[in-house]
């Protein structure tokens, strides 16, 4: 495969994580990049080690920046907006950037030479990202767009937009994170043994300790799927209650039956029923080890009448950094193959996988 | 993702079981399927119930039919051809089914109308399934090729083969089945987490009691691999002999370091060294329980600095036939986008897996 062209837009966690994470791989050159008053481009290649130095420390932290991205086991506020100290501050530090007021739209103009977007903007409202996707659409953007949520109304926003994304020739793979992507592409590969999948079950852990006071705004969100809350009552919460509820749970947060992508994504792939996958994991705050091991595990049966579970789980030690920006960049490249080949439209992950 | 319209070559263990499996979606259309004295052709769908009746209990079986593929977690000598009783058994038993004597250039002949060919025929001589490929290829066939086997020296002939191939239009999937197919697969994923991989441990599990009799030349392969002994040693081996080894044992045969072909395959597709790769396993001959649980791990660095395992495991109650045959048919479907696509050439399993 020919060298992948990619941007980011955002240089929050996650984008600046990708760009890092890129300069691991020849094949991956990072022509374009933004925050929300900067832009740099060069299509010979950004320096990415140059661009990062000028942004660290710029990562916005606290619910302020936004209601918060349900994103705990993707890099929770990392991927906020980049909240800037003063007018230098963020890519416009950078020898590489310059201020502007468009950055997006300034990513967009360059876009006939970037093969695949990387979308690392927190989606401030639930249709954000599928507008961003639009704009690239009207301006008849020929490649392939990557987000890294995990909402399934984000999904359907996706989808409504699909005629224009096909009609300009983008490719979409949504929620290509740790959790939905990574996990449901385990469950895809996992489900081959079988002919019927029974139920898949996805278990995560993480340990935000050091990264607790910048992801405040994905507690509260991740509070929602408490039993007997739900996203209203925990936005009406203030932060003492939050942290009352907290201390009542000794720093550790266990959730069941989330409403995750991971179901969504995985009967469009045709891997099982919505209904048949479970969502849960364990978060705590007060320690950075995880607390539980992240496990995919999927029960079907197999040809010959035999029920069983294969399981997938990631070492503890792998942080949910590495298990976000890795899977993000494996399938941004899996998007452009498929785009080059001319499979326009919405993906999710599940969809790039081998599978009968 | 449209039909696809797939023929058998070959209705010993794998090739039947490929098409029993193909019942489970719709997507999956049997269109051709031949043994050694007849084919069976139809555009619109083959009766697969009817075909598998009639082929039922033809299967191939001892060392005698030729010098045994290395197959014992592959399905074993299930993929050895069909051993016909008479000349009215196998296809040519079936209605739809006639006699020939050129079954493959029957199919050949027919390879227009179709999108992937499964070759599960028994590699009697190594460059026996290159030299197909080779023949499909001097037909022009555009579409794909897939194989289940795991020797090292195979791809290499497939590679010297490849510029042919991609004058054709060939996509050709080799080794997919469960190993290297199915492992290479979930370790392609699971290195995602890692920026870096150190260490590809493969290690399966056998029980073979109820097909050890169809499996002597498999197991005898198998012995080319125990310390002290390699191909030819093992090849002039009497039965006494290896009876006596396996009394030796117990009936458990244990193995280390293997050739096998994951290391090459992880290699190309940019995972690891080959040399990083170690594949082992215990085959038990006297009971149908996996004597060991196959699991896949990874060993590798994030960018974050920290070393991992993330694993891969399958639960001991699914076969190794359930283990072949559904990543068969989803590593063919792969292939079928692939050439869609125009990629033409020699794919591993794990490079049609997403990967950054």
């Amino acid at each position: 495969m020919d060298d992948v062209r990619f941007a980011v837009l955002g240089t929050g966690g996650i984008g600046r994580r990708t760009l890092e994470v890129s300069q691991y791989k020849d094949s991956l050159r990072a022509v374009a990049a933004c925050d929300r008053n900067g832009v740099a481009v060069d299509h010979g290649g950004l320096d990415v080690p140059e661009l990062l130095d000028a942004t660290e420390g710029n990562i916005a932290s606290g619910p302020q920046d936004g209601p918060g991205d349900d994103l705990a086991t993707d890099g929770g506020a990392a991927t906020a907006g980049v909240k800037q100290h003063g007018d230098e501050a963020g890519i416009v530090a950078s020898e590489q950037g310059r201020p502007t007021e468009t950055p997006i739209d300034d990513v967009i103009a360059e876009s006939d030479a970037i093969d695949a977007v990387l979308v690392a903007l927190p989606n401030l409202e639930h249709d954000f990202i599928p507008r961003v996707a639009e704009r690239f659409a009207e301006a008849a953007y020929e490649g392939v767009l990557v987000d890294v949520l995990k909402r399934s109304r984000v999904i359907g926003m996706l989808d409504d937009r699909e005629a224009k994304l096909k009609e300009s020739g983008i490719t979409f793979v949504c929620g290509a994170g740790a959790t939905p992507g990574f996990l449901t592409g385990a469950a895809a590969l996992a489900a081959q043994s079988f002919v019927d999948v029974e139920e898949v079950e996805i278990w995560w852990g993480v340990g935000l300790k050091s990264g607790y006071e910048d992801n405040r705004g994905t507690v509260r969100e991740d509070i929602a799927h408490l039993d007997g809350y739900d996203i209203e009552t925990a936005r009406e919460m203030s932060d003492d209650e939050i942290e009352a509820l907290i201390e009542e749970h000794d720093g550790v947060l266990e959730f069941h039956d989330m409403e995750h992508a991971d179901d969504v994504l995985l009967e469009r792939a045709g891997i099982c029923d919505a209904e048949d996958v479970h969502v849960g994991g364990v978060l705590d705050v007060r320690s950075d080890e995880k607390p539980t091991t992240t496990t995919v595990s999927v029960t079907g049966t197999t040809f010959d009448g035999e029920t069983g579970t294969n399981t997938f789980q990631l070492d503890d030690v792998t942080s949910m950094e590495a298990n976000v920006n890795g899977p993000a960049l494996g399938y941004l490249k899996a998007g452009v193959r498929n785009n080059r080949a001319g499979h326009y439209g919405v993906f999710g992950p599940a969809d790039l996988m081998p599978g009968f």
